[in-house]
């Protein structure tokens, strides 16, 4: 076993501690990683205050990049030294039909996740990347697009991915306008990727103060979703709103906003039931979509995509030791648009 | 103007009773149609039962079929002695993108239906197919397809296309697997259609003795909705559920049934507001849409195929004398599957 150093909350809502813990030795397919930065996502947050008791010890982190430190046997697509990224998948059963397509993140038999799942070989539990080194079957890892910010890269393996998969899903492009809802971690990637696509692209925000910065990040225009007015003058305009939100909110303004046969794509996870009547949907033959994460095949893509357009995060890089600040900033919503860990 | 014979409702939630009343001379792009068969719509119930005082008094009827007896001087599509049918739209403003592409039924300033609507000539009142003639633009009448019969065309316009537009939208075709909740008006039409256009096909149904029914429709399987355990076994099988269940039911159970990408379709209009959980649109990547009646460029569409797959409604023809007798039947679902009114 390997010796490593990792962040870890001892208890459901427990700070978070330095903790020493081991990892397995590289098995054939395996590559050692040894992390550089890893991204504070809000899906963290969340399972160190209110996971599962029974996955702690947890070490959260699964936005990852680092060098390659050490390869097992049968590796064949990464060397020592090389550049990787890892990011909220490290496992699946690799032959139903959804792992045969490179769309993992829906195996019939459930992903390992990077952190707080089950070890598909040995049953252990999966410790995540707030830690020195992780050890990856080199199948859940990428090389890290060149001529990117490394920290910027992070945030891509999680928040690009799942905004990523459906932009492209509901025909981003030139010729489409495409409304973000929030301009967190999420949807200040999306807005970044949406432009890139070509689409004229919108982005919706409760804070007056964003307007400049998502021009800045690609928005043509911005629109402040608590003026009913402004809301009510985007009857019929978008071919896709993707709305990033994880707090409750209304779905009918923004049915509303959709032109015929128009989607509204959720990738934010209110705890609340959706509410909304069947006739916002079937006025206008509309769209209620769900997306959350990508597999193989996406994520290579959209870090190509990313890789070809210059789009990163926006981070804030904070020094591992800071992890508890940083949650408790990010709990507040005091972050833009993405903590980064470093880990170096 | 012209005397024409109806049968009307003269005041919200009365019995319908005949009724002579007037209808305009042809314009020039009118023709005016014999009506023979008007099919008996949920929506008819709704609007005599519980619509807009204003309406009153009310001949129902978007489900038409008869033979043109007259024309305007710049009717171009039609000559008298054609056999026709009309649906729920009559006019639109022809102008905007929907109404250009063939979607009236979106148009952005509103259609004029049927009845209830409003003339977009002369402000008058619009008077439905529960009538001897009627009097329409050609742009809203289609040739009756020949070989099919004509009393089974009628409720193609209204059930009929509600259900073929979101079968094509979301793919039905051959390798794919489709679901239809429901087998009453809209359901038993929507069975059809998509076993014409190759599905594997699956009637969903709370009547376990309409099984027998179904498979002579067309369903390759039969599904009792209120099994849980014939339920769960759907996991994941659906490329598209249709639902053309107006009542209220759960969700979830069908959102459950669909495959990745997979989409479930609304077409039946429950009062209530739906309610799900936001997991259970992004588990799976999965889609609620909604869909409603269909343009001129669909209508014809759907005629053209039911033309030459031999499709239509099964129906109860009924003299137009028994019409109250008849939507008390439709009240209590004593209906297979369509009634259509006898106006000759």
């Amino acid at each position: 076993m390997r010796k490593v150093s990792g962040w870890a909350a001892h208890a459901q809502g427990a700070a978070v501690a330095p903790w020493d813990f081991e990892r397995r030795e590289p098995r054939d397919k395996d590559i050692v990683v040894r992390v550089r930065y890893c991204g504070v996502c809000a899906s963290d947050l969340s399972a160190i205050r209110h996971g599962d008791p029974a996955a702690f010890p947890l070490v959260a982190g699964h936005e990852l990049v680092g060098e390659v430190s050490a390869v097992g046997d049968a590796v064949s697509r990464f060397s020592v030294g090389d550049q990787v990224a890892v990011g909220n998948i490290v496992d699946s059963c690799r032959t139903c039909p959804a792992c045969r397509a490179g769309r993992e993140n829906w195996c019939h038999e459930g992903v390992t996740l990077t952190y707080g799942g089950i070890d598909r070989v040995d049953g252990s539990r999966t410790q995540g990347g707030y830690s020195t080194e992780y050890v990856v079957d080199e199948h859940f890892a990428y090389p890290l697009p060149s001529g990117l910010d490394p920290a910027g890269v992070a945030p891509l393996m999680c928040a690009g991915v799942t905004t990523y998969v459906p932009l492209r899903r509901w025909g981003t492009g030139p010729d489409r306008t495409v409304g973000i809802v929030g301009m967190g971690g999420l949807g200040h990637i999306a807005l970044q990727l949406a432009h890139a696509m070509g689409a004229e692209v919108v982005q919706f925000t409760t804070s007056p103060d964003k307007a400049t910065e998502a021009r800045r990040l690609g928005a043509d225009d911005v629109v402040f979703s608590q003026d009913e007015q402004q809301m009510a003058a985007q009857t019929g305009r978008f071919d896709l709103i993707l709305d990033t939100v994880g707090a409750p909110h209304a779905l009918e303004p923004y049915l509303s906003a959709l032109s015929i046969d128009g989607t509204l794509c959720l990738v934010g996870i209110p705890e609340q039931d959706l509410r909304l009547s069947a006739l916002s949907l079937i006025v206008g033959a509309k769209n209620l979509a769900g997306a959350g994460s990508g597999g193989t095949g996406e994520t290579q893509e959209m870090l190509d995509f990313c890789g070809a357009h210059g789009i990163t995060a926006e981070t804030e890089i904070v020094p591992a030791r800071d992890v508890n600040t940083t949650l408790d900033r990010l709990a507040r919503n005091d972050v833009r648009y993405r903590f980064v860990l470093d880990l170096a």
